[in-house]
């Protein structure tokens, strides 16, 4: 305990643990007063106090007459101000509505209201085919999922006995992954993949599951090394466990070899479309082993039935008609551009530091000053680790902003960054 | 036992049994057959002959060198034959297309790429205003969720711990929802809704929720009393369990007074849109009480994020135009004109009997033979219901087919019913 720390805080720290760490659980009340008077060895008023803290921290709600909750996280609400950089999704200027437009009217015209049919729990057979081909993928094995939020959530339905317990996350990882898993152990990234000796030690009897990001990771921006993908893929075997790919933007890392064909009987492949068409479409797909094909389906059927037929029909006819190729390729030319001005800013910054072979849509970077501003506009480090290190990192996702909003948000940084003088 | 019965057949009923009841769940190995000699105290090729009946009725699957197991239902496949009466989703052609059309082409001129935007988790704020005041609902407790099979399974989720030991059910009811929590606990139907006497008896502390339908009820087609409305939202009250009032059809029955109004801080309410609509859209609403706001919100992130933008806003413009109404006005002239034609062929038919105050899309009706085809083209009592005396019933969707396959199908009903020479 440091000496200069407040007594109430050093409580509000350690309750901010147990939240964090899962042990006190949104929406569930927190012990009274009276009983952390007790374990704590303080007194009420120091307690009291270290309430008040997380109230004002947003941690813990009263409820009249009640006591003390576990707020619900406002993750799920970004009030992004006037320069966004926590907005990781494509910004709707750079998709072609026309397309869609078009798409939609000839598909009314032709199938007229067959388009709005549902389809079968697997997914539009043709678009499962025409993905199946884009990706190099087998079809029979592939789902069509409402975006890889459900594809996550169909893994935590299958394997639903103690998954807290049996799955294994990167560090830092994805928070709606971090949430809906109640995530608890972890294995510390490289610049090119998992540190191998940590998750040796980390493969007890009790991992079933390995959730990685092994393509243009979130929020690092770092990809696997070919060796390091083999040398995960030999140890699924070895070991039994599954693997979940989740292949959020591989489009940005076209040709790098995936887990899903060095592993096929052992990975689990999610890949979202919200990231690189837009993300009020909601569709991805899943390609799952041959062994828990049924159990998915069933899953998914569960779920939400099936995905609707409609958005499904768009997004087959969205990639047979070529259009989506073409789209992603204007996409990385512009991801390109913005990285690189975004980069050429932080250079500026003093205590700024960044790995400069990150992709994706979102530079992860260090600041040693530990910048805390009450409302930042990026995402915190914290938002994607327990891990006290990552409290000086923070993500600033730069493809969602207009051109012109993009150009004053660089100006924003740089000052609030302390950049040199242009 | 039936001394009739051979062996093997009743070591099979027992097997089916214990399926049906859950305790072998889908996906799950039964006990080797080895085993099961024991237990039954038969011989190997006895408990071997029971498995081969059980393959041969679909119900469990052998692995190579791993034994066997529970299959996954195949109610989720359903193959329709040339007759269709078990779809109970509106057919095509009673949507007009071109409305939807118009909608989209307008959505994107306006909009442009906005149109593919995403929206709050909670689902687009002009959507939620716009229901609110078409079904008279708080807008604020108002949720946008991809149909009302996602609304069972947030349900699913909220009520995590041991939902399957404190939900309640009437019997007959839902197969999805049956599958999805695991049903154990049922309370049987009148027509005019629970036969309070069992509901009493059945409401023990561990009930938590209770499932019901209870305008146009699925399969039986009755709606409850408006006494056995409020005797039901009277005990929720009392007994502090909550109610899921699934609004499967209630367009059908308008100014029937509902449970969400008489127990408003008791009543989850679910509203699909995939039966008014088309089964493609994949829209639905829910009401949640006030106090579970916070985690339905949070259930719904963790399972897709959000409904689809794109889908939302057609659904706006479809219900602010008035279209929505104007179209459920001509939904329910055409229920009324079939459904009086398909119950003057069945009065014909011997040993058939149904409740002529029955509304909805399908006709719920006993066959005193216990018809029992091997493909029937129809959904059998048992596929609602684990009581054997259902086993006699069955529901005829009528709302799928073309008109001309509908004439037909009458035609064929009356044929295979035995009716009388017209």
């Amino acid at each position: 305990m440091n000496s200069k720390t407040p007594l109430y805080q050093t409580i509000a720290d350690a309750i901010k643990a147990r939240i964090d760490a899962g042990e006190y659980k949104p929406g569930e009340k927190i012990p009274p007063i009276r009983q952390l008077t007790q374990s704590f060895g303080v007194t009420k008023a120091t307690v009291h106090k270290a309430f008040e803290r997380l109230k004002h921290q947003g941690l813990i709600e009263n409820k009249v007459g009640s006591g003390s909750y576990v707020r619900f996280p406002d993750k799920i609400h970004p009030v992004p101000g006037a320069f966004d950089f926590r907005t990781d999704y494509l910004g709707e200027h750079y998709f072609p509505y026309q397309q869609p437009q078009a798409i939609f009217n000839a598909l009314f015209d032709v199938e007229k209201a067959r388009a709005l049919a549902p389809t079968p729990v697997e997914g539009d057979p043709e678009l499962r085919q025409v993905l199946s081909r884009h990706y190099h993928l087998p079809a029979e094995r592939t789902l069509i999922i409402s975006g890889a939020q459900q594809g996550l959530d169909l893994v935590s339905k299958v394997f639903a006995a103690k998954i807290s317990e049996s799955i294994l996350f990167e560090d830092p990882t994805y928070p709606g992954a971090i949430g809906l898993f109640r995530a608890r152990h972890f294995v510390p990234l490289e610049k090119d993949g998992p540190d191998l000796e940590q998750l040796d030690r980390r493969l007890s009897d009790r991992i079933r599951l390995f959730y990685t990001m092994p393509s243009v990771h979130n929020p690092t921006g770092i990809s696997y090394s070919v060796e390091k993908k083999q040398a995960v893929a030999r140890r699924a075997q070895r070991h039994g466990f599954f693997i979940i790919e989740d292949d959020y933007l591989g489009e940005l890392k076209p040709g790098a070899p995936r887990l899903v064909d060095m592993a096929p009987d052992r990975t689990i492949h999610i890949k979202s479309f919200a990231q690189t068409t837009l993300a009020g479409i909601r569709l991805g797909l899943m390609v799952v082993p041959e062994d828990l094909l049924a159990r998915f389906v069933f899953a998914k059927y569960s779920s939400d039935i099936a995905s609707s037929g409609l958005l499904q029909k768009f997004m087959r006819e969205f990639f047979k008609q070529g259009l989506y190729g073409r789209h992603i390729e204007k996409v990385r030319k512009q991801v390109n551009r913005r990285r690189s001005r975004l980069q050429a800013v932080i250079a500026q910054c003093p205590d700024c530091a960044f790995d400069p072979g990150q992709s994706g849509y979102s530079l992860w970077l260090r600041n040693a000053n530990h910048l805390q501003l009450a409302k930042p506009p990026w995402c915190q480090g914290e938002e994607f680790s327990f891990a006290p290190a990552f409290k000086s990192f923070f993500r600033l996702a730069f493809m969602h902003m207009q051109d012109e909003v993009f150009d004053q948000s660089l100006a924003y940084l740089h000052k609030c960054l302390g950049g040199a003088k242009e």
